[in-house]
């Protein structure tokens, strides 16, 4: 059945009209206006209990990715819920500092850490750089000399394992930039002994994300594991295994993702036999499905080969489904008893500005409102001002509150560092 | 041969290393850091007087597409080439205005318009409003009543042609959500004729975007003059005949794309049959290959299987690779006799953050320069902060000076709108 609480249990509808959490998604909209990126805090913090209590028996540290989704008052919850943070540029360590996580729960991984970034991470004394290159361990090194530091690093390999998922996410093959070969990694850590400003503390990999079942991990920590071995039998002892992230989530209603417990039942006594502490670090997972985009019927549109809802949110705002094609779920907001048949399209000038297509949904009118399920992830993070459109606002649900914890951007804002400029 | 000054006229090496006219692009670097967008004012110039020269002989609006590249200075320069503007926002709008173009010359094409900015342009007193909707007449003739003023319209028409360019960006043919088909259009036409507040002005098309050959042009302008001929037999009368944007550049050294007197040519004539002023709305061909993103290089990455160049710009930058599977051109921006090929790719933590995949150029090191040619159109324009990343800033050269254009942002203001909110 279409349009039914059968989806996600955090966005139900009560009295016809969907919520989030207690508070009706037409109370949110009157007040913020569209579109809006929404989030259930206690859909978040489920999740977190979710990965804590299927890793408590295990010394394991939780990084949630913060690429997924790096708001302040998002990366607050994960703070106030003593997780840590997996981070790829200054940016991210920077609001991560700023949600007042810990340096000692932080990793940075990412193929082109800049100097000053590296510099940044040195001085925040970071728990690990998950490094890329060869290179990149010489420049760590150096930089690490010149601030009189010590940094810690782990080696990111890559276990050349098939996640099965969109070939833009898949980053643990062999052609990918991501990470050393893991046949030349033995080679790396030898070589990155030298280094009198590098502690090596761990191993690194990931290999996708999206991923929707459980052997692809199984194959890659076990490869991982085997070097493990036989770095220990070179006398390069490691602290922490790092398994990356990548649990896919629920987008269609037929989606089953792992389940967490599942998933560290099935990891854990692979690392277990290796001795060394755990790390994860979960993005979509934690959040994906703690959000949703909502957005506002402008126009409908009968063409003779297809139906058009048009809406005031496009690929500005949610780029997933142009860039991989993605599937998001898409409810209207009222239920109604006939249902339609359309592509859901956004305002941008292309064609490749839709968020779903060919979608059975309930009738909706111009001035309804339709929610894009599954969006807490890679959705604001990725958003642009492509067409000079304000990114929308982000609006956080905690049981019958709401509060804005992204403002719009006004016009003005917008120019802003163009109009200082011009002459 | 690679990295030689064949490419682009504008952007030319000398004393081997590459110059924007005449100002080197390493110096441009050692002051303003790295990434930048960087634009050549000439080139832009000369493809204006191009295009005046070319319709010189036939009453023509052109309206600059800002969705490009609506950077200010950039509005400014076609502002004071009397060129207009197709804008497809209330903030693109806004930012017209802002560049000083004056209202007689702005078009506003989109299939999702809001009422803000409806009423916006109806105050402002736009030349057209190209509608994509029959509902959206309506919309605009009740605001225009609300607002006691008379709104001109062009109807947007869908020609059904197809201009063999990617699925994303081909907007004319039926499926598409764009415009009203050609055999409804005058029977919605009739129907626009009852509205009080509404004047019907043209008609509007536009086919795609980067079209390398006129022969799509003709058969869509010849459909819509079809159409022109039917509506004087009905008593209605337009003005003006609005064909679009969608010219092609050159991405790929063996590309050829349209001569624009050539297009000229071809269309104008067709045009006259109808009487009709002509209205052009080029986007990508007025400002694309005036543009680059130049970009350092970080690390040098050998895997067996690829060579890996890591730069520090990647898709939140320019996500034409990514979304498009683009290609761009890119040169190394310092002259040397070995070349080498590898993959060019971002730091983005997604394999799909390349910006050009195995690629011959010149033998570049750490440290030293890339320039991504022809990234001057949906390059900025475009860009986010994924990743927690500031935008690349933007350079304008003129002759042997250049000036920023769009400052760079600092973290401080990419968390601005979300840390006044937290509590
Ligand atoms: C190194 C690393 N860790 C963790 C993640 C998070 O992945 P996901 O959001 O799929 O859990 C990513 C995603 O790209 C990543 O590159
Ligand atoms: C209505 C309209 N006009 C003009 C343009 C500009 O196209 P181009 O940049 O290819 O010239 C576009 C691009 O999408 C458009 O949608």
């Amino acid at each position: 059945m279409i349009d039914s609480n059968d989806f996600n249990s955090y966005f139900r509808y009560k009295d016809g009209v969907l919520h989030c959490e207690d508070v009706s998604i037409e109370t949110i909209a009157k007040k913020v206006g569209t579109p809006f990126y929404l989030y259930s805090k206690k859909a978040i913090i489920d999740k977190i209990n979710e990965y804590k209590e299927a890793f408590k028996d295990y010394p394991t540290i939780i990084c949630y990715a913060a690429k997924a989704n790096s708001n302040l008052s998002i990366l607050k919850i994960f703070q106030e819920n003593d997780i840590g943070c997996d981070i790829v540029s200054g940016g991210e360590l920077y609001k991560a500092k700023k949600a007042g996580i810990p340096s000692n729960k932080i990793v940075y991984a990412g193929v082109g850490k800049t100097d000053f970034e590296i510099e940044f991470a040195i001085r925040e004394n970071i728990l690990s750089f998950n490094v890329e290159s060869y290179q990149e361990i010489e420049v760590i090194n150096s930089i690490a000399e010149k601030v009189g530091k010590v940094a810690r690093i782990s080696i990111r390999v890559n276990p050349d394992v098939d996640p099965k998922t969109h070939p833009y996410i898949s980053t643990g093959m062999k052609k990918s930039k991501f990470g050393i070969d893991i046949d030349e990694a033995l080679n790396i850590y030898k070589k990155a002994m030298q280094f009198k400003n590098i502690e090596i503390i761990g191993v690194h990999c990931h290999i996708g994300s999206q991923i929707m079942s459980i052997s692809p991990y199984i194959e890659a920590v076990s490869k991982v594991a085997e070097l493990v071995d036989k770095l220990k039998k070179e006398g390069i002892e490691l602290k922490y295994f790092d398994i990356g992230g990548g649990i896919g989530i629920k987008y269609k209603i037929t989606d089953e993702p792992p389940n967490i417990k599942d998933f560290a039942n099935a990891i854990i006594p692979i690392v277990k036999q290796t001795g060394l502490n755990l790390i994860i670090e979960p993005g979509r997972s934690l959040i994906g499905e703690a959000g949703a985009l909502i957005t506002k019927v402008l126009f409908l549109k009968d063409k003779k080969e297809k139906h058009f809802v048009i809406v005031d949110s496009g690929m500005n705002d949610l780029v997933r489904p142009s860039i991989y094609d993605a599937y998001h779920h898409i409810m209207a907001v009222k239920i109604k008893d006939k249902t339609i048949k359309a592509d859901i399209v956004g305002p941008i000038c292309e064609s490749g500005d839709f968020l779903g297509i060919d979608r059975e949904i309930c009738q909706v009118e111009r001035g309804d409102l339709v929610a894009v399920m599954s969006a807490g992830a890679y959705g604001a993070s990725m958003s642009s001002n492509y067409n000079v459109r304000p990114r929308a606002l982000e609006v956080l649900v905690d049981n019958n509150n709401f509060k804005i914890i992204r403002e719009r951007e006004d016009y003005n804002y917008l120019i802003k560092l163009e109009e200082e400029v011009i002459q």
